[in-house]
């Protein structure tokens, strides 16, 4: 083997979610794509918002004066001043927090976003704590940058152990890597949680002065439903960072499009930002992409119509519960997480396929006995599906 | 210090080209950004040509049947399908070898193809060999990756010395990484030099069936002058991997869309595909930015107007020689690699200031003796340089 034994170790180990995806390829193959239920990715199946289109079109063609400047070249690695300082307005308004420009950086997507901060702050060997069911990138993120991934359990409703966490934090302890709304589990952590966590955070830095960083996983923050909010980190814990997509808000997973969010009472800003922007450049990403900074700059307002999703969940969640599964309606983000009728996840998103149902199982985010389904999907695959899950889980 | 000990120190050792970039910025500021002769950064200053509009404008605007797929979101990590078959027609005709898509990954521009190869490449500890004087940012992309840097010295005219590279492999040699068209120097290597190299690197292989990778970045690739041609690594070698960027031929380099392309007749392509495709997910990039994929795969044959670079080029040249300042004429990039009057580079780069002319010291390219001056950059502003060149010589 020539190429990097840690890569092939990786490819080995996901090769059972690989074999599921090939089988679910050659079902739809077989039996054409409309005939699959498909519920086994995150991809955002909203077009994006007509604003979108509108701000394209402003940039690229609305006549303007003739410009020295290459509007598709470099700029700033931490991104365009104008694009930051739109970002800013709106963090400073959902976290309750002033913020300005200087305390953003644009990036290639959250994923981008936090392998930079991740890059930025670990020194090897250092941990990094994450609840889990935890979206499994983690590990690799963690792993790029020669840190050590540190799991806790939850509790029973996927709510914060802060115990847990608590005796978790060793010298070693970097940061705590949280993710609400949670992939895979839809939770949304409690205004309370979240206050119980930061106290722990600033107990632990008052009794020895090491700083332990907060970062929480936004990707999902704007799909949030029944008037749930998402509690700001920010406002309860000083060295936090956030880390946020347009992927799902403006269903743009593709384009590459985020941000980071710095809190300005952070310990040492001005070292902590300079990093940032350096490990930006360093890891190969340089900037976010210049045509979506300018064009989301224009829509930071807008999103998809998230009563869509919310509609998709309630469906989704009935048609479940009728046919027999025990499920949690979650607060947010397009996963439901249902509990698997055997103790055998992988066998039981197994059995599913043989009813053309797509899933993945728990064990996949160390959520054994559970299976994720994504309901970024057309309402009418939801719909058509209840049947089969019913027939599933009839013949178990 | 809370963030990682290695970024700090890259803060420490680069301040002082920091340094000098804010003063730049200073003297921007006081003077006028029109009195200030700014060579320093290699930003493409063209306009992306009228194709790269009409393709965005096809694709966003132009009606088509209501489509269910979001085409703004996720695809394969190794990018759209139909861009790879693109991409794979241009590189064959390029290369002179028959290449299909599957031998094709979109990445985030050529800092993220680089960065997806090495990942993909190198155990901790394993060794890179590069040329020098090179392009600075490989130090952090290797080492980003737990792999070594070896650097080896290049001959008078900045051609490969061969016995260099030969001397410098070892069993920790995982690859060979070159770039030409060459930063800083513009140098393109010969089919004689890539030859030659091929060779070495073959007669390792037969000895001991350690494959030594031989990687070109070709950034640049599209830029040369003079009827010269890049010589295909692929046809002379078969481990070996080209990465590419659209950033300076269409000139989008903000908009971060380049390639790899790998050997079809490497050893083990599938575990090299699939790792690469892996490393593209795992490093945060996940895909390279969909509406650019989707631009580029309909403009491959388009540029900018390179003759405008090669007639920079020429009158920067001229110029230079008329002011006394002894310099070769490259045949690729947009760079031009004076010898510093003074054997202390960054001293003349900083007398250069004097006279409100920015430049990048030799010594920053691991090439002391010498300054970079990059030509992307108007015309007028080449042409009014010169009698400030003339003062600065003159004066030292």
């Amino acid at each position: 083997m020539s190429i990097a034994n840690y890569i092939s170790k990786s490819m080995e180990e996901s090769s059972w979610i690989r074999k599921m995806f090939e089988e679910g390829m050659r079902l739809k193959e077989k039996l054409g794509e409309e005939n699959v239920f498909d519920f086994s990715i995150g991809n955002p199946d909203l077009r994006p918002p007509d604003e979108f289109f509108d701000a394209i079109k402003e940039i690229c063609f609305k006549p303007k004066a003739n410009c020295f400047i290459n509007e598709h070249g470099y700029m700033s690695n931490a991104g365009y001043p104008e694009t930051r300082e739109a970002v800013a307005v709106k963090v400073s308004e959902d976290y309750g927090v002033p913020i300005t420009g200087d305390f953003i950086v644009m990036t290639c997507g959250a994923a981008g976003g936090l392998n930079v901060v991740l890059k930025t702050l670990l020194n090897p060997g250092e941990e990094v704590i994450v609840p889990k069911p935890y979206f499994f990138e983690y590990t690799p993120y963690i792993n790029n940058h020669n840190g050590i991934i540190t799991f806790v359990e939850t509790n029973q409703d996927f709510s914060l152990n802060i115990e847990n966490i608590n005796s978790a934090i060793n010298k070693k302890t970097k940061a705590v890597l949280i993710n609400s709304p949670n992939n895979p589990t839809g939770k949304v952590y409690s205004e309370k949680e979240i206050k119980e966590l930061a106290k722990l955070l600033n107990d632990r830095y008052k009794n020895n002065g090491r700083v332990i960083y907060l970062i929480n996983d936004e990707s999902y923050r704007e799909l949030v439903y029944d008037g749930v909010k998402i509690p700001s980190i920010l406002k309860y814990y000083n060295n936090s960072i956030t880390v946020t997509s347009l992927s799902k808000t403006l269903s743009l997973a593709g384009e590459r499009i985020g941000f980071i969010t710095v809190n300005p009472s952070c310990d040492d800003t001005n070292t902590l930002m300079s990093g940032l922007i350096i490990c930006n450049r360093i890891l190969g990403y340089i900037n976010a992409p210049a045509l979506m900074q300018r064009v989301i700059a224009k829509i930071l307002n807008k999103s998809v119509d998230i009563n869509i999703y919310k509609r998709k969940r309630d469906l989704f969640i009935n048609g479940l519960v009728n046919a027999g599964y025990q499920v949690e309606k979650p607060d947010g983000a397009f996963y439901i997480f249902p509990k698997s009728p055997i103790k055998d996840d992988v066998g039981f998103v197994r059995h599913l396929l043989k009813y053309n149902i797509l899933a993945v199982p728990g064990v996949g985010f160390l959520g054994p006995g559970y299976f994720r389904l994504s309901y970024a999907v057309p309402e009418e695959v939801i719909a058509r599906s209840f049947s089969k899950f019913k027939e599933a889980i009839e013949s178990i």
